[in-house]
């Protein structure tokens, strides 16, 4: 019963993630999808994106997921770029149907990406398809060098991820190599960058190679 | 439909959690549920714990809840503590059916603590009761001091609240009296204690605060 319900919302939440993708398509914009654990730094990776995009003239919009508070909607649209909160309340994830509400309202036309900053989780959000070009899965250097092994589904649907918190590597046991090679086996297709989005080091490249990867 | 049938399990969920508070207090054992992020620092809290509460004659047994990979209950069962492993598989957290069937495994009549460690994920456990003496939010200093505004259920839920990854603060923008004040408006009553698992600072002090609080 609980089974059935679970992929009968999923075959309905694919089925209007498909008509997002569509939607997107149909004014050539492009929209990522950024997963990560509660304090990655998705925000915080954001903040320091937002400027480089900018500087190569994409013009840009932000969806802000989160259970409660609009601090982080309020981060972003600090940094000059719209930001759309969504508040999910007890929900764990977005899911394709809040996203469509919420592009109905964005001027597309305009629009050569749209950024979605998921609710932090390495689980749910993987499960659910919200239309994006690819996902993206930001991990850090303090979470530990083992979580492409625990949580595969988010490394297997993710085609680009994001290594942050390198500037804490000379304080924390974290195996670079071990990290990307774990990746590798779940995911041999996928594009990797490392970051200190804090520092800023690493976000150029990093910027032109998501650039690279979904135009 | 939706709304009420997780209504349905919830209920159903509490009230085989309140079964098994039951059967733990037939037994004098005592059961604790740490929540926290991925990589928030669970496994290696427990790993230096074990051997405190060993030195205090309390005798553990350890719950590890996972979607994959067996690493923690590996790591646990190193320390010489009983471990047994429960694989959610594609569930985000632990439910108290799959803790009521590992509890008749145990030889509870032996044991004066079962600590169960939960699936890396701020949301979906902290609605979950399993029948726990307490939940402990474990945050760490790597994470930011936000967490409590933007996940207020679990701080609301936990009356034991560790702040791991103190020998980061140097390195990180933590503001530690912000995020304990922050707690405290959601729980006036909460205890706090802040450690290094990695380093063991601040551990001896944690376990006894904590025997302290549920015995």
């Amino acid at each position: 019963m609980e089974i059935i319900l679970q992929e009968k919302l999923l075959q309905e939440n694919d089925h209007i993630a498909d008509e997002n993708r569509r939607y997107l398509n149909a004014h050539n914009t492009k929209m990522v999808n950024i997963i990560s654990s509660p304090g990655a730094g998705k925000t915080t990776f954001l903040e320091a994106l937002l400027p480089v995009l900018e500087e190569r003239s994409i013009h840009t919009a932000v969806i802000e997921g989160d259970q409660q508070t609009t601090r982080d909607a309020e981060r972003i649209a600090a940094t000059g770029t719209h930001a759309v909160q969504i508040s999910t309340g007890q929900s764990c994830h977005l899911n394709a149907q809040s996203i469509h509400t919420v592009l109905q309202t964005l001027p597309l036309q305009n629009l050569d990406l749209v950024l979605i900053e998921n609710v932090g989780n390495l689980v749910c959000p993987a499960e659910f398809d919200l239309g994006e070009t690819i996902k993206i899965a930001l991990s850090s250097t303090t979470e530990g060098d083992d979580k492409p092994a625990k949580y595969p589904l988010l490394f297997t649907e993710s085609p680009f991820v994001i290594l942050n918190k390198t500037d804490l590597l000379p304080y924390v046991q974290f195996d670079t190599k071990k990290f990307f090679a774990d990746i590798r086996i779940l995911n041999p297709e996928a594009v990797f960058c490392e970051i200190s989005a804090l520092t800023h080091e690493g976000i150029h490249h990093c910027a032109d190679t998501l650039l690279k990867r979904i135009t």
